[in-house]
């Protein structure tokens, strides 16, 4: 596929990057920054056809769709309303594309700010991780505007899979914090259910093996719990974005008053893993660590 | 397949009837006892071939091979070591397989009293359900001999599908156990994240649909989410009996000395929907009921 609309994508990290060459390989025209500019994600996207700018002005001033994929909020915020960046730059009525976790209220925020200079925006945050991202099997959530989200989808097919419109702008925030809602006492279960299984004697493969395939599966248990038995604690997922991401939940349900004990528990013991050495580096299935030392 | 084995089944409940009406149907000579004479069980178990006894008496005193499916400890303990029950009635040699949730303990100490006598033991608990247990693809955890398991399987195979063979006496009863673990959890996980969908103002819908199909994945997101949404409390599996076993899993965490701080929420939340009216005999799912009182 090949068409003229301008591409910018700016962000070109363990994720960005790889979105970024799935983008090239699939015919689009792009330009990508990164703030560091030594750095892999940028070979690699360039070895895909995409063209390496130096600033942020030069990246976006000629881009309708500018995409961003930044991790957390105050990136997020600098790359798009601070001095030299997306909002000073971008032509009028481009489409800003944001693929971070930042909480709907930042989402809803930035819209507002880039609204002011008739500049449109999606919030379209990610799960799958670095092996989604490469692969171009990312489930997308995407929250704003139906018109813009239509305009986007071609592109957004290029990166991901499961790719649902969620609702107005934040929506896809607001879905992806369920997600990680799930993903994080999913790993409680997980842990707890090894600890019991090692307590009683047992050969833990033997839950991994045999809970997978009834009512207690997740995709957890079959893809997380083959890695804590092999002692492989490699990022996925690192424990930082998961606390980034719980810290975001919170909010919500301190604006909310809810009672989530399953949360705050969850969060504790990722912050238990962040304490550990190299934990908050460390893949979310760290959080066993945090068991196998009785915290 | 028909041969001349003698196999006798103990417990026309929910779980029992349809498990025994598939062994009469793959054309085993069954001979099935319950409780309680009036039950649709019976009927069920009848019109599938099985000759119906008024006594355990009766229905062992011939059987080779002896299922029982029960519900709690003390049912199980009066059957197989009660007056007029199994231990009693069994010729020699004969093999009781259970495969009611009891816990490792019972199921050592019930192998131990039947083998004084002569008798074998399987321990087999199983997951999926009422819907496994009439669709033959119930998850299977078995300890005991793993000669008596071969002895077993052609049976066991009517019945279930994913069929594991865990150990010495009491390695179903731990894989078991997990595998609650894991349930009880994924269901403090499902509740969680739809609590936070409501609160954020989103379909909840979107949550099972969008979040299934990724890292956040479950079979209690895909198979009991739908039914929260739908306001369907029915059992599934009953409040009650994921409390049942989820006191056999204290019992282990108090012996071992375990710190399971999610097993305890969970717990307690399956407490709360137990103190509501009519929780008990609702499933799972209506741990949500909690989160809806705001709990």
């Amino acid at each position: 596929m090949s068409n003229s609309v301008t591409v910018a994508f700016l962000g070109m990290g363990t994720m960005g990057a790889p979105m970024a060459a799935n983008l090239a390989r699939h015919g689009h025209a792009l330009t990508v920054w990164n703030r560091t500019p030594d750095r892999p994600g940028l070979t690699l996207a360039q070895a895909a056809g995409a063209k390496v700018a130096n600033s942020i002005a030069e990246a976006v001033s000629q881009a309708q769709i500018i995409f961003t994929c930044l991790g957390d909020v105050p990136d997020v915020t600098a790359v798009l309303l601070g001095e030299g960046g997306v909002l000073e730059n971008a032509p009028p009525h481009s489409l800003v594309v944001d693929f971070s976790t930042i909480g709907r209220e930042t989402a809803v925020f930035l819209a507002q700010q880039l609204q002011a200079r008739s500049l449109r925006f999606l919030d379209v945050p990610v799960s799958g991780g670095d092996v989604g991202a490469q692969q171009g099997t990312l489930t997308m959530m995407v929250g704003g505007d139906p018109t813009d989200f239509a305009q986007v989808l071609p592109y957004l097919q290029a990166m991901g899979k499961n790719i649902t419109y969620c609702g107005p702008v934040g929506s896809g925030q607001a879905v992806k914090l369920c997600n990680q809602v799930l993903a994080a006492l999913h790993m409680v279960a997980l842990c707890e259910a090894l600890t019991l299984a090692e307590a009683q004697g047992l050969d833990p493969q033997l839950v991994v093996q045999v809970c997978g395939t009834g009512a207690a599966g997740s995709w957890a248990l079959s893809h997380l719990g083959p890695k804590i038995l092999d002692g492989n604690l490699e990022p996925g997922f690192m424990v930082q974005h998961i606390l980034k991401d719980l810290r975001l939940v919170q909010s919500t349900i301190q604006t909310q008053g809810l009672n989530l004990q399953g949360v705050a528990l969850a969060e504790q013991r990722f912050q238990q893993v962040g304490d550990l050495p190299h934990g908050l580096g460390q893949g979310t299935q760290a959080m066993i660590r945090t068991y196998r030392e009785n915290l």
